[in-house]
Parts: structure tokens; C-alpha cells; sequence
């Protein structure tokens, strides 16, 4: 399952090259981020998961520009992988465009559980591990 | 060599969280790499190399959480590739800590010279390619 | 007439005190403005008057805290004062709280058509003054 | 006494019109604000009135079009009022210019001291007025 986010753009999401800047996409994964594990993770686990992770990595390719328009561009995110005290995320950053895809950007971030008072990681615990596996895609091997 | 750049934090560049944001790191490399590509191509090749590339791909990794305060942190940026029409560059933001460093985070950019009026990437210039190796390291077994 | 703009909040607009940062009111206002000034401006006017125009002057009340959430916050734009080489926006950023409003910010915004190719301020145009005039209101005694 | 803070730009405050947003610059009389506040406050009043306050108005004039530069731009920072639960900062960012000042902007934030925890506005302490009151100009009659 993948979750679908509508991410709206801002005038000054623009560079002064006249394009969305490269910082701004991460804007947007972050934003596609919190929907996901704000929106899915709010009832059956508190706000813990959505509040309490930090980003350990991020690898993001950049596959078009961008154009500042009014209507938002879409997101999908999804699981890629689940370990003992990580998990990673993947993103398509795209437009449907006719029978197919312009996909501006492809994404992964590798996230860990932090417990913020005591400055440390921790372990998923087995419902968070049940809430993101609901979103787990195994990559394919052309991927 | 390395290019060396002092990186001011903005108080803005906290999240809710406390710490700098890691959308955040991804401006402060950006500052770096206008820092490197402004200062040293400006005299010997315009503006050209500095205004005219796009972020083909970046890989961030984050090793400590940074906090807010008054003192820039540092930045060091070299070349860690050259090739036809693409040129990598690689970070690591830290503060000196005695003997050692402490290391927020080390990261990579591929980048493209793009031709913006005809919306497409270019060849490196040989003296785009001549600056570049000045900062060129090449990368060790064991990094 | 008021133009109705419902600004989506980002999860990192929210500062280290955990609402949203002042300074993200005022990106909101301007998405508020390009929104008013492209919706309507496009057809009848060309892209001129949403592009080419430079802020002269803020004005901006906070009245209560804004926290974050997925829903957007309502903002609506009129104009107050139509000169020569300048106009006025008014805005009201608030939720509709059962029978009246929770209003967030009230603000103004003096702005000034301007040609930046010579880097200068120009007059309105008659087609201008009346789009403007369409979203006019005068301000009451009581304002 | 005015407070003297070297404002950095970073490449990314310039919009897609080439200059530094209008937005930017409150960025900016944050990081003054931020600076005159906490370095100042710090050891004789702890961190209460450099975290703990809230904007409750701004009123920024733009006097002239701000290009990206590596150099900072200067800002000085003083206060125009001490109230019971409120008081006024002006600003003035600008180049020195051969013999005067080239301004790019002038502006006022009229703030109150928070209880975040409580949700409530507080009156400023005498240790307060008094620290604020290093920083008063009266304001003349021709301002």
C-alpha cells in the first residue's frame, strides 16, 4: 500500500533560477513524512512514532525541474524496509501526465525511533512494526 | 584541497523538536557548494559554473543531532569526481572538539552544468574541469 | 469582494517553541497575495501584475498562537486603498469557530507595481485599477 | 545603545525574482532580535526573555531592493518602548555607503513576554525593564 499525499506548492518554494529549489523537495518528503505517520499512526499508537523519529539518512535523485504552479504535485510514500531500530521510507515525486508518469524526484530516507529526553535511539515496537507493514513493498530487482 | 566555509545557524532552523531541522543541513550544504563554486570560479569563468548547474542527486547522512547556537559550524567541501557532464562533491559539517571532530553529518552532491534558456544539461568546460580537480580527492578504500 | 485562500501549513513552519513561527505568517500572506493576484490577474492582464510587483510596506497583528495541524488555515484578501503607483491589501488569517471566527493575524500590505528590467516603480494601469476594484472595501470608523 | 548584528545572507533568500524576498527580511529581524536578546540577556536574566516572548505586531517598510551578497548586511536593533507587559524594538538594516547609509529596510516589533506553559502573556520583571532599558532612543518627532 502506498500513501498518496497532495503536496502544495509555494510561490517561494522558487529559487532565483525560476524553478523549485533542491531544498524544497526535501521540504516536501518531509511533508509526505509527517502525513503518513501523523494520519496513520495517530489512533492505534499516539503521536510517538510521527513525533519521536529522526532522519539517519536521505538519498534523493533529481529527475526534472519543477514549475511553480498553483495545483499541488503528488506524492506517494511507502515502506521499504523494517529492522530492529530502523525503517526507510521510499517516494515518488510525480504528476500523472496522460497514460503515464513525470516523475520529478525518487527518494529514500532511513528513520530511527528517538527518545528525545534521553537524547538516544530505540527499538520499533511489534505495533509499529505491524502499522508500517501495512505500507512494505519489496523492491523489485530492476528497481 | 577543501574548501573550508563557516556556516551561520539561523534560530528559524530549529523545528518543533528543538534541533535544527534536517531540511535544514540540506540548505547549509547549499550554502557551502555557492561558497565554493562563487568564490573560486568568478575571476576565471564568470558566473557560469556557479548560476548554471542543477542537483542531479544528493546522499545525506546524519550522525549527531545539531542544536541552535550563536558560533557558525563548519563545513568542508571537495571534489570527489569529475566526468564528462557531471561533477560530485562531498561534505562533512562538524565542530572541532579538542583533539577530534564532532560530526553532524557527511554527504554527497552529483551535479549537472545546465543550460537554463534551453532547459538541458552540458559538458564541463576543460577550464570548469581545470578548477574542479584543484578541490579533487580522490575517495579512500576504507571511506 | 474578498478572495478566500485556504493556506496549507507545513510541519516545519512550527518553530522550537512549538507554534508556527511568526515569520511564517508573512510567507502566508504571500501566498494568499499570489494566489489573488494570478487567479485573477492571468487572463485579463497577463501575467504582469502578479509577477512584477515589489512590497512596500507591512503591517502584521498577531492575535492568537497557530499550531500546527493537516487542516489549512483560512485567509481572506481584499483591497483597501487603490493610488496612482500603489494599492493596499488587507487580510484576516482565522477558522471558522462554530458562530464566529478565531482570528490568527490581521494584517496590511502596501504594494507597488514595478518594472525590473530598469529597476523602477510604475503606475497602475486602468485595466489594474479595476480588477483591483472588484476586491475593494472601504475601511470602517471602527477599523 | 544600538545593538550591532552582521546579518549573513544565504543564496537561497533570493526568490524568483532575483532579489531577496520580502519574507526573508523577517527572517532577518528575527535573527537580530534573537541575537540582541540572548546574548544579552543571558547571564543576568537566564534564557526566560530570549525564548519565552511572543510577536504581537510588526510593521516593516522595504526601502530599496536587496541583492544576494557573500557579505552580511548590518542591522541595528534598539528599543522605542518599555511597557508593563509589552515593548517595542526598532530596526534598521543597511549598508554603510562611502559617508551615509544605504537602508534597505526599517521596522518595528512590538513583543510580550510569553508563558508558554500557561498560554498567557506576563508582565516584564524590573530586571527586565531594567536590561531593555540599555537599548532605549526616544523616538524623535520627525520620525
Amino acid at each position: 500500500m502506498r500513501q498518496v499525499y497532495r503536496c502544495p506548492l509555494r510561490w517561494a518554494d522558487m529559487d532565483a533560477l525560476g524553478h523549485v529549489n533542491n531544498v524544497r523537495y526535501v521540504d516536501y518528503l518531509q511533508e509526505a513524512r509527517v502525513d503518513l505517520l501523523r494520519l496513520h499512526g495517530r489512533s492505534a499508537l499516539g503521536e510517538e512514532l510521527a513525533e519521536g523519529i529522526v532522519v539517519v539518512q536521505h538519498d534523493i535523485e533529481f529527475l526534472a525541474p519543477l514549475a511553480y504552479r498553483i495545483e499541488p504535485v503528488t506524492i506517494e510514500t511507502w515502506v521499504t524496509e523494517i529492522r530492529a531500530a530502523t525503517f526507510t521510507l521510499a517516494y515518488e515525486i510525480f504528476d500523472e501526465d496522460g497514460g503515464g508518469r513525470r516523475v520529478y524526484s525518487r527518494a529514500t530516507t532511513r528513520l530511527s525511533p528517538f527518545v528525545f529526553a534521553a537524547e538516544r535511539p530505540r527499538r520499533l515496537t511489534a505495533d509499529e512494526k505491524e502499522l508500517l507493514g501495512r505500507f512494505l513493498e519489496e523492491e523489485t530487482a530492476d528497481d
